[in-house]
């Protein structure tokens, strides 16, 4: 069974070894499909620049600048000091004797361990997560959509928001051949999406955004895609990524609103990634979650169209990613369905308790009076003001470039460039059995150290190219990074015309 | 197609819903077969009466003690001040500062720190984990097992034991019918396992340990069992949890070497579950890891057999689960299927780094001269002192009980008692659609408070019963709760005889 790569090489003793159990021709056809650009072969040859500096090797750069994942605090970007004494004061509440603690630090660090068995983060919480973060979050969630209420039944804490998106995807799997489940996801797309479709052996269907409009969701495209995909699977989900990732639009009402009446009339369970809900930069964009926008529009879609949000402690202002907090909300979905969920997640006992407790602190954060307020606003506001700053930068900068071509950032914390590859650098790449735009990237790392992700990790238009950057690092480093980037294209252009 | 549950009720405001997209009947089928009996009905009984007791419904007892989960610090037991203050450090830098932290405290957090990006607990880490951690695990298993060398290289951090378990089997697992991938289990086992291999669709093969000799492996067992799945499924791997997981036993030398051939000979890829490494109590029994026993069979075995072996926070003398801590190490695995592992773990973007902090002090704790060496030692030695008293106190006491025979619990955190069920209580509990000691555990919950885990959710040898128990109450709470075990059980016998 297993020994078609069971080559038996005769070992360093003398000793020829079994044939493997398991090989990459024996192991689950799943996982071999599965891929994820984000952390691709791409950055594996970054660290191994990073690691070639590091022990005096001469490179055309001085460091490697890793722009390829929305990593805030490895790019420099300070943590909440509030969050920080919090999560301290809850690792070792000793601290809470420390007089140079602010007390409402002190006040929220005791109402989290009043919650935990023990009063210990190091006890296993709820499956669903801490019963008095998830009601901290039903509240957060009734502030943010203007008083639509929230049932903390519905709240589900998870390991960063991948681990709830994984989850739901899950459960929604079911059928073989043309029964099998469909997902419609966005193209470009966040490389989770097509990852996880592929573990589960479900669908993939992806609709396309349209570039020429912003990055818009045309609901013509939506209706295009499912209809073809219903010669060859079941479709039963729809997911939507707003603010985008890797594209940076934000949805308007209107558009959301299409959305939803799209998936109740094609009876589509909604997922709706909402991790950059905060990271809303451009004039006259701003964030409509999908739970105000189905709540207003009536009982008919309010009490019948299956919703499920997602959030994370990683995004935002705080761009705590080592933490894995994260929570879902979900509408409408049906109670034995819930029921079966709980018992899912609660194979893996808990999500991690300091994330439960950001994730706490992000939905509860320092109330107008508290003395830690005031520096909380300012902190928050800091770093909001800086990526607004970093996403008009970085659309300029690029727009000045002959060859590329950049929507502006109008949220999230990427940019996501269209590039014109010439023919002879295409032609080049396909002979290395390359994408083009992979062979851009990879060329533009070894040339100037700069990691980006090419847009193939994410899908594009045929024949279109892009790349995803951040616009994480800071601005003076930016302006750096985009004029090197400006360069690189130029000469890269030169040099294969 | 999602019709059948979608039962169309008038909802409140006069609307008529639409049939739901999510169903029961229409839900992934095999998340439905997942059972996990540790958080099943009978803690959502314990949970809800609870509830009930603080809103001052009388009940016949004071409080609800949960003896069904290895929730260490639920129970009382004291996190390790050293690993705490590290925590804090690194949770809030600032503290650096602090002069009441020990210097070697600082020291550990200044280096875990310098192996973040940005020096922040809030970046992500690689996805198989922070390098200076998995090197310092390497060097702890190297040091454990005597010198046997071991490559960081084969180290993953994991987002505790549980994931990566799930991950391995995952990987394993592929076929169709009677090739599909079967995984031999211990029975009873930990019921991770059975809902792991139940979601992945996989073939689960019992094989039964020997409660007359205490819970030990035969290997005609392990043969008897193969050979029968052999009919049906394509055997590739097999679990050992050792020390045993609900069964308290710990392994021989000798037996592992047996265990190490039979998979040698049968081709079958090994995965040891050593989450209780530290936990062995009982007089002449010690821990010997898989890896330290394959190695000294020398190169015939220890290049050749796969193995997996898996280690965690949750457990031993530290018991810090809400961190969700835990790395494996492999052995002789494919270089193909490794590199598809690290992608796997690449889209879950990384194991929580404050549990990768944890783990890196748990494998690299205060040494001899440093500073925090001395009431480290103090802490470990008392908690695991009490657990050793306490494994033993129970022990004891239930087999002065008639009707319950209780093995020695020679390592872990748990009793599993056998039990005696009377003829007219098996026939109560099956009128009502309910396993025997299903019955009985919710018997003694509604009148003792006492949570425990019926036999059934691990698995018996049919016509058998027992319960697993947590030794981890406080010693004066387990002694009183060990006879509230015994006149619940004098009395239930008294009932139904």
């Amino acid at each position: 069974l297993a020994a078609s790569s069971g080559q038996q090489k005769m070992s360093e003793n003398g000793v020829v070894p079994r044939a493997k159990v398991l090989t990459i021709d024996t192991m689950n056809p799943t996982v071999k499909n599965v891929e994820y650009a984000v952390r691709g072969p791409i950055v594996a040859r970054a660290v191994e620049l990073e690691r070639e500096l590091s022990e005096g090797m001469k490179k055309p750069f001085a460091e490697v600048i890793k722009a390829n994942i929305g990593d805030a605090h490895a790019m420099g970007q300070q943590p909440i000091t509030f969050f920080r004494q919090v999560l301290a004061l809850c690792s070792y509440p000793e601290l809470l004797n420390d007089s140079t603690f602010p007390e409402d630090a002190k006040s929220r660090a005791y109402r989290i361990l009043q919650s935990c068995g023990g009063n210990s983060m190091g006890s296993y919480s709820a499956s669903q997560g801490i019963d008095s973060v998830r009601q901290d979050v039903a509240h957060y969630i009734e502030r943010r959509d203007g008083g639509v209420p929230c049932d903390p039944d519905n709240i589900y804490l998870t390991t960063g928001a991948s681990d709830g998106i994984m989850t739901m995807l899950k459960l929604l799997v079911c059928g073989e051949g043309a029964t099998r489940t469909g997902v419609m996801i966005s193209i470009p797309q966040y490389p989770l999406y097509s990852a996880a479709l592929a573990e589960l052996g479900a669908v993939q269907i992806n609709y396309y955004l349209n570039e020429e409009k912003c990055w818009s969701l045309d609901i013509s495209e939506l209706q295009r895609a499912l209809d073809e995909a219903r010669h060859y699977c079941s479709p039963r989900a729809l997911c939507i990524i707003n603010p985008g990732n890797p594209t940076g639009q934000v949805q308007s009402r209107q558009c959301i609103e299409d959305v939803i009446r799209f998936a109740a009339k094609e009876r589509l369970f909604l997922m709706a990634d909402e991790v950059y809900q905060d990271n809303v930069y451009a004039e006259g964009c701003q964030f409509h979650s999908f739970k105000k926008v189905l709540f207003e529009m009536g009982p008919e879609y309010s009490n019948t169209v299956e919703l499920a949000s997602f959030h994370s402690t990683s995004k935002c202002y705080m761009g705590e990613c080592g933490f894995r907090g994260g929570y879902m909300e979900v509408m409408n979905m049906d109670d034995e369905v819930k029921a079966q969920l709980t018992k899912l997640l609660s194979v893996r006992l808990c999500p991690p308790v300091p994330g439960q407790a950001l994730m706490d602190l992000v939905v509860n954060p320092p109330q107008p009076g508290e003395p830690s307020y005031d520096n909380f606003i300012k902190e928050r506001t800091a770093t909001l003001s800086a990526l607004a700053e970093k996403a008009k930068l970085t659309e300029q900068v690029l727009n000045t470039v002959q060859g590329i071509s950049c929507n502006p950032v109008q949220g999230a914390m990427y940019s996501f460039p269209h590039i014109t590859i010439p023919e002879k650098a295409i032609k080049e790449a396909m002979e290395q059995g390359q994408q083009p735009d992979m062979f851009y990237c990879m060329k533009m790392l070894e040339e100037t150290g700069i990691c980006l992700v090419p847009g193939s990790g994410f899908g594009q238009k045929e024949g279109t190219y892009h790349f995803r950057m951040t616009i994480l690092p800071p601005i003076d480093k930016l302006q750096i990074l985009l004029i090197k980037v400006k360069e690189f294209h130029q000469k890269f252009t030169q040099q294969y015309s």
